[in-house]
């Protein structure tokens, strides 16, 4: 495998894509799909997806395909998803209880483990078998339950807030639904989720048709 | 502005990421921004920036940069923004209810005007001052409210049949949130949203720290 520092984002970005793709041809019963298929089901070039994975080592066999099982759990490998992340969400309103009983965290192998709010009427109740914490234990609970990544789902106005505390309680990423741009330190990693993305994109398409 | 059938997948899915950016810097007081730091806000090379904006036209002035607010209503207007497209969303349930007061979409231009649900208890409710509808009476609300965009937020197993129910009113395109892979006639526009995708990325970055 070679070292990620020579991937560029745009393959990373892809990546996710890939294995979704996997994993749906994988309930479908599937085990071998071709480049061809694979860029069709994807909107991307069959030559620009054997580029990308040819940049993480040899996948599938000339003339034949990739076999569906090996390549998923490759790419899963190199997505870190072995890894079963121990995840909190933050912020409880509707967003963060939608993201709460969202079963593809499960099926990608994370582990949801805490979830906070400051509102009393909130604190204590339960979500997907998680009980709702006080944000003020947030340090102590990320270092009693291990948690590597904090989700943002708070309004706007509360967002840099709960990042400091993120940052300050030691997770190693965030992610982030709330739509402001976020300072963070160099060494943070953190994945801004915008869901006008999504509905732009279709805008884009349907005033062309 | 050259013909559309041009512009590589990739760009176009690049173009709402620019907006965004423009749309911050709006908001920071920016009048200008160079394709260097319009690079680095984005971790895309300046050169696959410019490559990018060249395929719509002749945007930024050598040695300057970017007018920012030049170049976001260009955006705008080639992703189809100032369309204002109506749009409906299917579904009230977290998810729905949190898409519902997603206050970007306001900022984009899109227009929310309906609410589906089949929940009796839901049904009547109100959302963001729009009332929740028996999704019955959705292909004749499309028609009513000329509504151009379906927006599916029901389980996996209910999707479909909401999906076969927003082609048959006439939407011109579906985004969808059920974690499926949908039938639809080739000839409409759907985007779906993978929430993994985001939480995907960050795994792999987080992995590699």
């Amino acid at each position: 495998m070679k070292k990620p520092n020579a991937i560029s984002k745009a393959t990373i970005d892809r990546l996710p894509l890939y294995f979704r793709t996997l994993r749906l041809l994988q309930d479908e019963g599937r085990d071998i799909i071709s480049s061809d298929e694979l860029g069709r089901r994807l909107g991307i070039t069959p030559e620009q997806i054997r580029k990308d994975l040819a940049s993480f080592g040899q996948f599938g066999k000339k003339g034949v395909g990739y076999y569906v099982n090996e390549l998923k759990r490759n790419i899963g490998g190199i997505l870190g998803l072995d890894n079963h992340w121990n995840i909190a969400i933050v912020g409880i309103g509707h967003l963060g209880v939608a993201l709460a009983n969202y079963q593809n965290f499960v099926t990608l192998g994370f582990n949801l483990v805490a979830l906070f709010d400051q509102d009393p009427n909130v604190i204590g109740r339960t979500v997907n078998h998680v009980k709702v914490e006080d944000v003020r234990r947030l340090k102590a609970i990320v270092k009693e339950r291990n948690i590597q990544i904090g989700i943002i789902a708070v309004p706007a106005a509360f967002a840099q807030g709960v990042a400091d505390l993120l940052v300050d309680a030691g997770v190693k990423g965030i992610w982030n639904f709330a739509p402001i741009k976020m300072k963070v330190p160099e060494t943070m990693h953190i994945v801004n989720e915008d869901l006008s993305i999504g509905l732009s994109t279709l805008s884009y398409h349907i005033t062309r048709m």
